[in-house]
C-alpha cells in the first residue's frame, strides 16, 4: 500500500524550528513534500500574489522529504504545490507549527491557517498546527505524539467537505498536556493601541500593538481548553455564511 | 440629531474610483471619514501589518468628508481609524466599492470584505460592497439608490453581533438590476494554473492564473443571484466553528 502523501507548510517561513519538526513528525507518518514560503509571512491572512510574480527553488534540508521554497504567501504555497509540484493529490495537507497561538479569532489573521482552509477549499483534508510560544527555539517536540495521533486519526476518519482542523498546543512539558478538547472558537478579539513614534528626520510612525481579550468563558471555547492545559481542536469552515440571520436580512432587505 | 457617523475604506486604494463613488453615496446620508490604504491592496485578505511600520497622512479630496491615506492593509486601516482617527465609535464602516467581485469563496482572499470583518470584529456594524466589473472606469452609479437603501436600512435595523454583509452588484445597467437578493455564499472555487515563464536572465518565474469555477446552481447561492441580474446580500459570520462537526470530531478525537 502508498504511504500517504503529506503537503507541509507554514507561514513562519520553510526553515522555521516549527516547521521542520513538523516534517520530522511527518516523515514517520508517510511520504512528505514540504512547499513553504522563503521568508516569515506571519500575519498574511488569506494574502495571495496577484501583482507580482512568483519564483520557486528545491533546496536541500535534512531528511528524506523533499522541500521546495517559494517567495510567495503560505496561501500561494498550497496552490503552487498543487498545480505545479506535486504529481498526485497529497492524502493531507499540514500546516505550521506555527510559532505562536492562532486560537479563537486569530485563525482569521493567520497565515497557517490560511494555508489549511486554502487546502480545504481544494478539497483536500486539512490540519493547522500552533504552539503558544512566540520564541524562535520554542519546544515543539512536547505534543510529537498528539500530533501523529491526530493526523492518523483524520487519516483514517476523512473530514466532511468544508471542514478544516484548527489545532492550539498549550506551552507546557508533555506531561502536563491534559489531552485532547474538540472546541469553538472563543470569543476574543485584540484591543489595539498604536505605538506612536517619531523617526530621525521628525516624521510620526506607528507601529501595531495592543493585547488579547478573551471574552468567552464556556468550556468549550479553546482560549479555556488551552489555559486548563489541553490541546485544543476547532473544526474549521468556509462558508462563511450567517445562515441563521438570512432569514430576518430578508424581511429586512427584499 | 446627530447625523451617523460613517468609516469607509476599501483595498484598491484611496484614490480608486469605486471608493470616491461610496464617499459620495455616504455624504448624503451622514457625517464621513475615509482612512484608506495609499496603495492597491488587492488579494490581501486578513493580512495586517506587525513587522514594518505604518504612516498616515490627511489628503485633501473634493468633497465635505475627511480623507486618510495610510500605508497598510484595510485591516490596519480599520484598526488605526478607530484606535487614532476616530473621535467617537462610528455607527457604520462600510468598504469598497471594489473593482471586481468578491462573491462566494472570494470573501476569505478580499481584502475589501477583510476590513468589513474586521469591523465586525470590533463590534460594529459593517458592510463590504463589490462591483463585477474590475476596470478602473467602471460605472459605479448605477447601484447607488441600492447602496443607500441597503446603508439606510442597515442604520434603521442593525445586524446581531459577529454578522456584516458582503454585498455584489451585477456588471448591468440601473434598470437592468432586478433588486436585492438575501443569499448563501455559494460552493465555487478558483481552478489555478500557474503561468510559467523566463525572465531575460533565463530564470523561471510565475504568474498565479486560473478560472473561477461555481459549483452551486440553488437558488439561493449569490452567484445564482448575480447571474440573475440581481444584487446578492451575504450576511458573513466570523466564527468559522463548524459547530455541526462538533459532536463527530468528539467521537474522533477525544
Amino acid at each position: 500500500m502508498q504511504r500517504p502523501l503529506i503537503l507541509v507548510t507554514n507561514d513562519d517561513g520553510i526553515t522555521a524550528p516549527g516547521v521542520r519538526n513538523l516534517v520530522n513528525f511527518m516523515n514517520e507518518i508517510g511520504e512528505v513534500v514540504v512547499v513553504a514560503p522563503n521568508s516569515p509571512q506571519s500575519g498574511k491572512g488569506h494574502a495571495i500574489t496577484i501583482n507580482s510574480t512568483l519564483t520557486f527553488e528545491e533546496i536541500n534540508l535534512e531528511g528524506p522529504q523533499k522541500d521546495y521554497s517559494l517567495s510567495g504567501t503560505p496561501v500561494d504555497c498550497v496552490k503552487f504545490a498543487l498545480d505545479k509540484i506535486l504529481t498526485r493529490k497529497p492524502d493531507l495537507v499540514v500546516s505550521g507549527i506555527n510559532h505562536g497561538a492562532n486560537s479563537s479569532i486569530n485563525v482569521i489573521y493567520s497565515g497557517t491557517m490560511s494555508a489549511a482552509v486554502e487546502a480545504g477549499v481544494e478539497g483536500l483534508q486539512s490540519i493547522g498546527f500552533s504552539l503558544l510560544d512566540f520564541s524562535w527555539d520554542a519546544d515543539f517536540t512536547q505534543a510529537k505524539s498528539h500530533i501523529q495521533e491526530i493526523v492518523k486519526k483524520v487519516l483514517k476518519n476523512p473530514m466532511p467537505k468544508g471542514v478544516v482542523l484548527n489545532v492550539n498546543i498549550p506551552k507546557l512539558a508533555k506531561d502536563e498536556i491534559k489531552g485532547i478538547r474538540v472546541c469553538k472558537q472563543a470569543d476574543a478579539k485584540w484591543e489595539e493601541s498604536f505605538d506612536q513614534r517619531v523617526n530621525p528626520h521628525g516624521k510620526t510612525y506607528f507601529w501595531l500593538s495592543g493585547y488579547f481579550n478573551n471574552m468567552d468563558t464556556s468550556s468549550d471555547a479553546d482560549e479555556v481548553a488551552l489555559s486548563e492545559g489541553y490541546i485544543s481542536v476547532v473544526p474549521v469552515k468556509f462558508d462563511l455564511t450567517a445562515y441563521e440571520y438570512m432569514q430576518d436580512l430578508k424581511g429586512i432587505l427584499e
